[in-house]
This record gives C-alpha cells, structure tokens and sequence, in this order.
C-alpha cells in the first residue's frame, strides 16, 4: 500500500507538489476542510503543513491537523514559507510549532533565520542569503524543538541539532521553478511515512531531490523544461543512481 | 462558438482541467462565487462539480450552482473525488446527487462503491481497486439515478443502468500524474455540452482521455513528460485516429 | 536585488504566474491574507490584481491591497478577467478602479469594452473580439483614468489615452493555453517594478511575451510543450532577440 500523504499547502504549489508525490510512488491528498481531517489524519501517514497562501481559515486548519497528528503520533513536516516576510507568517509558524513540534522543518535560509528569532533577512519567499548564513541558527532551532531542521538551497543544511551534515548537487535551474522547496518539504515527508528516524527521512528526502534535479538539468534548455525532466527523473530514478550520485559531508 | 464549460473544481487541478478544455477547443471558466454563478450558468453549456478540495463555502457554491443548473437543463457532471475517505466528502457528493441528478458521475472504483453505500474501499484519493470491482455498485447507481455513472482506471466502466461498456487503453503512466480522473470529468462535460446523450458523451470523453493517454505515453519518458505531450495529443488528436484507437467491448 | 511582485491572483494561473515571474529574473509572492498585505506591500515594487476567480473575501483583500499600494506609491497592474461575464466581475474591477487608478490594466478586448461600459461583448473569460474592436474603448479608458490600458489577443493594441501603438507576432497556439493573459499582466507588473513609465513597462511586457510566444512555438508540437518551451524562452532570451523579432506599428 501506498503510503497516504496529508498535505496542507499553498495554491501555488499543489499540483506540483501531488504530482511530486505521486512520481515519487506516495499518495498525496490536499484537504483543509476542518471537518474531515480527522477522517484523512486516519488514515495519513504523514502530514505537511505548508503556510505559502495562509490566511485565517486555512490557519484553522493547520492547527486542528497538527493537534490531530499529535494525538496519533504522525509526523509533520513544517515548511514556513515567507516566514520573516511578515508577522502573520513568522506568528503562524512559531504557533504550529508550539502545538505539536514537528519531526522536519524545512525552509531556506531566511525562513530558518526567522523561526531562529533573527528578523530582516528575508525579502518576500525567496531568500537573500545561503544556508550557510542559517547554520548556526538551524542548530539552535533542532536542539530547542528536538527537531530535525533544513535549512535548503545551492547547498542543503540538515540537523536535528547535535547530528549535521551537507548536501551538495542540484542545478542553478532550480530557483528559477516555483515550488522546488515545498516540493522538498512533501518528499520528506514521504520519507518520514516510511522511516522512524526524522534525520533519516531529512536526508533522504533532500538527496533524492538534489540528485532528481542534477539529472533533470541534463536534459533541460530552461526552467519550462526542467520542471518536467524533474518530474520524470524523481519517477524513473534508482537507489543505484542516488548512492552513486549524492554529495554528502559532515558539518 | 465554442461551448463555455462552467467549473467548481479543486485546487489541485484547476490548471491542468483549464488547459485540457482550452485544447480540445470548449471554452473553460473557473468561478465558486456564489453571487456570480447565475450570470454564469446563463452562458454555460455544461458544469463540473468537483469536491477534491472542499470546504463549507464551496459546497454551498456547489449546492447553488447545482440548482441553478437544475433551472435551466445544463448537463452536470459530477466527481465525487475521495469520497468514501471522509464522511464530508461521501455526504456532499450525495448532496449534490440529491439536488439534481447528474448527468454523469466519474469516480475512481472506491469512490463509485462509496456512492453506491460500499465504505471501507477507500484510502485517500487513489483507488485501490480496479474497476471490475465496481461493476455491480456503478450499475445500482446508474439505474436508481436514472443518470450515467464511471468508474474509471486502468479500463473504464461507463453504464447508464442498463447500458453498459467497458474502454481499455490509455498507460500505466496515467496514475504517476495528478488529475486525470478530474480532467476526464471536464472532458466528459465538454461532450455534454453539445451531445444530448450523456452516454455518447462520457463514451466520447473516456475514449478521447484513453486514446490521447496512449499516444502520449509513445513520446513520454516519464509522469511530467507525459502530461505535457498529453494536452498535445488532446490538442491534435483527429477523429480518424480515436476511431482507429478507440478499444471498446459490450459488457 | 530581484524586484518582488506581490500578486493577488486566480487560483487557475497561480503557478504559472509565479513560474513567469521567476523565469523572467523577478520574485513573486503570491499572497492574501489581509493582515500580511501591510508588510508584504513594504517590501514590494508592483501589485498584480487578477479577478480570476474572485469571491468576497479575496475582493477585500484585493481593496485592501489597491489602498496600501496606492498610499506607497507602488504600480498596480488590473487584470479584469471576465469583466462582463459577470455583474460581480465588472463592478469589482470598476471598484478596484475607484480605490487607486491603476498603473496598467490588461484584458482581452471583451473585457476593455466591458470597463468602458459596452456590455454584451463576452462569454466567459475567453474574448469572442479582436483587440481591434477595442480600440476606441481603450483609448477612452485610457484617457479617462489617466493610465494605460492593454486590450491584447493576437495583436496587442496599448495606449495611455493619447499615444498608441500595436505590438504583432506570438502564436495562435497562445489562446490554447490558459493564463497567457494573465502571465502579461504580471510581466508588465515586473516591467514597472523597474520602469517608472507605465506604457513603457507595457510595451516591454507585451514585446517580451509576444517574442518568446514566437520562439517557444518553433518548438512546439501543441499547447503542452509551448508552455514548456515558453518558460525556457522567458528565461533565455535576450535584449537583442527581443529587438531584432519585436514588430511594433503606431496606431
């Protein structure tokens, strides 16, 4: 059986982030309506709670679906979009922490830097700075929460505070796609449907993308194309080509 | 002029749904509010009601659009996605059944047994039956209806009760890629607007989704590969070649 | 810096906006809760409002966000789709309209002639006009508001009120496509990001989409792989393919 992933996410990134899913062998389901996430937390085996398109309803939503996870010991993924950007997202964000800690929070730099409680270096959803800025600041965010923290871009950052580690690969193709970071977030946790261990699912779930990618941009002239490669190449991709392929170093 | 196709959709597929409409030549509007749908079901051809992303507001816009189709005779082609996964999802789908009976329901196997009163067939929004196993449910369904009911997969079921056929073809890609069964719904609409039959129609529409699926698949290299040359294939797909292709048995 | 467009826009074309944009070597963000629109329109240098798929709340937050741009003295480009399909459409757009006169507005010729009160021209979000009907009612548009208007399709007419002018060229596979029109209005947003004159920010906007609509469709094969390939185009083409294929004609 497939494993069934609950995702919360923005407007922007939903069909890509299903088809993601689907190319990648999980079952996605996208459904914010308060009154049936008991029914899907049911039956999910993980669940993404993505703040790209928030607003008051769809916070509701993600609050219940976090309680709910707690309860029933499913592990959620937080990808704070555009946290810094504004109050209401860094306020979201810090809230849905607090209600159950997630097992990954993935962001980039500056969404790392202001879950940390570093404010101004974040312009919009895109970040200005390098995961590098982020290191120490993921650090102390995976020690104080017990969580495994990415801090994602040209390199990946993954720690669940004491463990750490660099992921390196992709393609300079990829900040020009939207949605390759929440597309990171739900892969993870189509990992963490299936690995007891965060850190485990965190580095799985980064170096399958950063390979994906790397072989992606092979075949692409350009952004248009490299989202479909990306799409293929997470479908067609073996253990093999992902051993041979992924940069890892110790941090 | 082309037929204006009405649709309250989800969000995953809105894009996708819109572009394969727009390349089979019908005209697409995507629009929930409910002030606005009685000016627009006055141009409307056809309407598609899709819950995969349901929420309180959308089903009264859904209720309201159902009615307002009632009025004025406009097929409606209903998509009960992941009904049978949450009891909000099975009791709008039969909601909307009850307000007017749609011309054609499309559903997956479970969704099609969760209408027909099956639970427990369900996990998420993919099926995890085929077809075959929704024969009997789809027939019940049809016949107590008065209506045409699919079940669609790896070969569709299409009976309006006592009619009945199965089509086979299309790919083994087509479960990697969100939307296909949503899209087939708009492409079923698509035929009722200008087809009084709705059996000719969801026969129509599920032989063009299975024809188009199997040239495509000859150029794809993967999921994201296919659903491009997809919408090109619906695009320059001619009636000589559905004729050619088209893999039909009584059943 | 990369200039950030903050848009409020449809559900249908969200993705591909944000693909646009991003391609194109700008940041979107794509957001509208009203109580980020405060912050996010801080850091902003354009505001796109897109009525694609409008309901009551996204109205206010499009209100909303028309004030604060105006009070910054930030570009807003007015994206009325379906203007004249619905009574919802036309009033809302015309009361974006009252709160701040846009920088730019960009419709097909339905829409234009919709604004400047000739009803009865559309069906649907798709024109059933050449942009050459709409020209008087764009010149009136124009002068009236004391901005510019666009009434694009297979030529584009553009004008302020007094000078205009016609950009040729593109593809007929455009129309098959959903969200080109609304791409153009983000574009030309990203153009007056930088670009302090709002009919040389159209010209530019309309000439780069009209050249890599040409390109892309070189590539072609239908209206999926001229999405892809249009993406690639936005992204590499340059200053002097854009000069050398560009075919402007006064008017």
């Amino acid at each position: 059986m497939k494993p069934l992933v609950q995702n919360i996410t923005n407007f922007v990134v939903m069909n890509v982030t299903a088809n993601a899913l689907l190319a990648l062998g999980a079952s996605p389901i996208m459904a914010h309506a308060q009154e049936e996430l008991d029914d899907l937390l049911e039956i999910a085996s993980a669940l993404v709670l993505n703040i790209g398109t928030l607003d008051t309803p769809w916070i509701g939503s993600m609050k219940k679906a976090a309680a709910l996870a707690r309860k029933r010991g499913i592990p959620i993924v937080l990808d704070p979009v555009g946290a810094g950007a504004s109050r209401l997202r860094t306020e979201t964000a810090l809230g849905l922490i607090q209600i159950q800690h997630p097992s990954v929070i993935r962001g980039n730099a500056s969404e790392v830097l202001a879950l940390a409680g570093n404010t101004g270096q974040t312009k919009g959803v895109d970040s200005i700075l390098r995961p590098e800025g982020a290191e120490d600041a993921a650090r102390r965010l995976g020690q104080s929460l017990g969580c495994v923290v990415v801090a994602s871009g040209p390199v990946d950052f993954i720690t669940d505070g004491s463990a750490a580690l660099w992921i390196s690969g992709g393609t300079p193709l990829a900040p020009y796609v939207t949605g390759m970071g929440c597309i990171s977030s739900a892969v993870i946790a189509a990992f963490a449907s299936v690995e007891a261990s965060p850190l485990l699912a965190a580095i799985a779930g980064m170096g399958v993308m950063k390979v994906a990618a790397e072989l992606a941009a092979k075949k692409a002239a350009g952004p248009g194309t490299f989202q479909i490669h990306f799409l293929d190449a997470l479908h067609n991709i073996s253990a093999h080509e992902i051993e041979a392929r992924l940069k890892i170093a110790g941090a």
